[in-house]
């Protein structure tokens, strides 16, 4: 497969871009989707956010530097990437505390209804937030499997909140469809971008998404903990009410006033003052990512991913065989984590007999299997996923894992060859084949994962 | 008093601490009460951060450079600024973020309450966050001129929240005091220590105190809206409930779990991923000021204020006779922004006659005349004020304006001279002299200042 991946270097138009990152020597890095890697640009430019605009503007640099409208700055350059208008995303605070504020913000538009609509397995903090305004008494969380989603909207639900993209399986969910049918309940709809933004096109405003929230720190390559972001689509700009009602979203914040009034649109979504450092260094990465270009990413994701699957099959770790029977028809590879989105994908194409499946292990897809139906990753199951992924990282390839049992690998592709699939392959084949996951070692469970 | 002043910078013992700053050229600064300077560290610091840690460690470095330990370290080396223990403080989120989380669990933990009192002409998020919870039904705000707040604590206060050292006015309370007065009324108290951290010695846990807040971009010069910090005493730590209950502040974060549990003592007061950029940066300030002690840097922010006011008053520009009458006597002094504290240190020594004030101009102190009575500023009222301070930026003497009259000199004292304080009374006097402030230029206000 390595002269195959070759070819797909050769001929792959983003391969320049993996020279705009830090990618350190000897590492195929496959959690993109984590942590986004260091775009070469962003030392350079907060040394001159540190030695410049602080240390020599000083407090100056609130005008002089525009720190001041910096998170409406940012938050426009990240609405194109995600089918909104620049004045409806801003960037502020984390994605769970811009969850709280639009999750109260729903509440309030849904006078009545108490019920917020998630999935159980939603990312943690999702439903965390929820709960958090279950414990002051103003909601209550419903969760319904993603094939029920549909028949638990009723009246008494204020707002649905999905992740579009499943941190862990890598589901897609249909935007579209899915707010359609929380509008025609009366519901509200907010979309948590985090695994989506910077990663794959999306188009919230042609959904008619109401809310939506996103991460810096993934495919937007912001750096670790990087400011989140949220839209608000603008028919709810003068209705929005939320309860972390902070001096920076007031009106005139330097007023002084002692009664808060909200600033225009989604300025009001900000509270306490951006931490700029960060917030600069996102705005490298989002400048980056907006110049190669969210088609251009998902659809060379798409390819490595493909890729991937292909070195798999051919290795035989993969307990998938229908995979190389047409792609696409089995619905046992995609009943993983909770999609139910598969079947629409059906392909039927011939395909050749797969090879025997190795004697020591093998992976079970938890990802759809048609790539437009999963964003950029590819998650697999194993029973020793955590130890797989150990002696994986212990070879310079880093994906993660998962509790309890998922091997996830992301593909950010701006940074990603051809030939790290073909590697990655051989490697995890290789694994498998020895066992070499079983010691000690890599099954002791760190802290953090 | 320029020779009074090179006597007085050849005896300090923390001048040398200037070098450990940038600090441009030819620049007087008097707001690093709004954003303290660069240390001459963060950029190394931050470089490694980046290269090191972020580039080459990747996800890596949440283990590796215990990044997911960072608010608890940071937070950690606050705790003795301030008279907490390690395991007390945490850094999270902004100060506003936090204000919401304490007074959400102040509210929880007084059933039955629902009044949290505070003091109008407060920082404004102080009370815009009380509104934020008033427009959930869960609080309702109370306010009282600060001689009046005991008289206001009732069986219905369940938080009286207050600002250590006034923004505006440098006034401070008597913390101890109003702790034992809150309690004995059966409520909790939350003190904002934004104007305190870093800039003077405060006893938290001296003074009984349950909860506090405080910024990290002030006086701990972690950079433009470096994030902030929250203490919890000890005894709280179990009950405490708060709703911005994000991944972050669960017990086990990675076990990815539906079901929210709140992780031990302050940990829980973390709700989305922490900028580790900012924080790291916050590290560096903090680290520099734990090294020079804020004990030290609050005799010196007296011994330059008291030099400053001196100055002034031998220029004949501050309207206060009385300063050079034995220092401490007239309340007229103070009476400017809600100072009710001052006649506790009337002094009595005798002084000479005052020169005649200045035709021109002059200021009215509204900081406490006692030093021992005010944070680490001095504030003067003046009908020009914005037009005056924008004056004495023009000569590089950078303070701040607050609305609608104030203005406002801090002395973060570690990078600091006295014969700044001469030059700043002398460029004022002569401002002040010639009316050189008054020029269509200066009385426009900039959007934000």
């Amino acid at each position: 497969m390595l002269d195959k991946a070759r070819e797909l270097d050769a001929a792959d138009e983003l391969a320049h871009f993996r020279d705009r990152f830090e990618i350190p020597e000897g590492v195929i890095y496959l959690d993109g989707n984590s942590l986004g890697a260091l775009p070469k640009a962003t030392p350079a430019r907060l040394e001159q956010v540190m030695r410049g605009e602080w240390g020599k503007g000083l407090i100056r640099s609130w005008n002089d530097a525009d720190w001041i409208t910096l998170p409406q700055r940012v938050g426009g350059k990240i609405a194109p990437l995600i089918g909104a208008h620049p004045h409806e995303v801003i960037v502020a605070d984390s994605v769970s505390v811009n969850l709280f504020k639009l999750i109260s913000a729903a509440l309030k538009m849904r006078p009545g209804r108490k019920v917020i609509l998630s999935e159980p397995g939603n990312f943690p903090t999702d439903l965390y937030m929820i709960q958090g305004l279950e414990s002051q008494g103003l909601a209550t969380q419903r969760l319904a499997e993603r094939e029920a989603i549909i028949d638990a909207l009723d009246e008494d639900v204020a707002l649905l909140l999905l992740t579009h993209v499943h941190y862990k399986s890598g589901a897609m969910f249909d935007m579209a469809a899915l707010t359609e049918a929380a509008h025609d309940a009366g519901a509200l709809v907010l979309w948590d971008l985090s695994h989506t933004g910077g990663a794959l096109p999306v188009d919230l405003n042609g959904c008619g998404a109401d809310f939506a929230v996103g991460c810096g720190y993934k495919y937007l390559n912001g750096g670790p903990g990087a400011p989140a972001y949220a839209f608000v689509a603008e028919r709810h700009h003068e209705a929005l009410e939320q309860p972390l009602s902070g001096w920076m979203g007031h009106a005139a914040p330097f007023a002084f006033t002692d009664d808060y009034s909200p600033a225009p649109g989604v300025d009001r979504l900000l509270c306490g003052t951006a931490p700029i450092l960060s917030v600069s260094a996102l705005e490298v990465g989002v400048d980056l990512i907006a110049e190669i270009g969210v088609d251009h990413l998902w659809a060379k994701s798409r390819a490595l991913s493909e890729f991937l699957l292909e070195c798999l099959a051919e290795a035989g770790v993969i307990n998938t065989p229908s995979l190389l029977q047409g792609r696409g028809r089995s619905r046992e590879a995609a009943e993983g984590v909770g999609d139910a989105q598969t079947e629409t994908s059906a392909r039927d194409a011939p395909a050749p007999e797969p090879p025997p499946l190795k004697e020591r292990g093998s992976l079970a897809l938890v990802s759809p299997i048609d790539p437009m139906q999963r964003g950029s990753q590819l998650s697999f199951r194993h029973q020793e996923a955590y130890a797989l992924c150990q002696a994986l990282i212990a070879r310079g390839i880093i994906g993660d894992f998962r509790a309890p049992d998922i091997l996830r690998l992301g593909f950010a592709p701006a940074y990603l060859r051809f030939k790290d699939m073909a590697r990655t392959a051989e490697e995890l084949a290789d694994i498998l084949a020895k066992g070499a996951w079983d010691t000690a070692e890599f099954k002791q469970r760190a802290a953090v994962t």
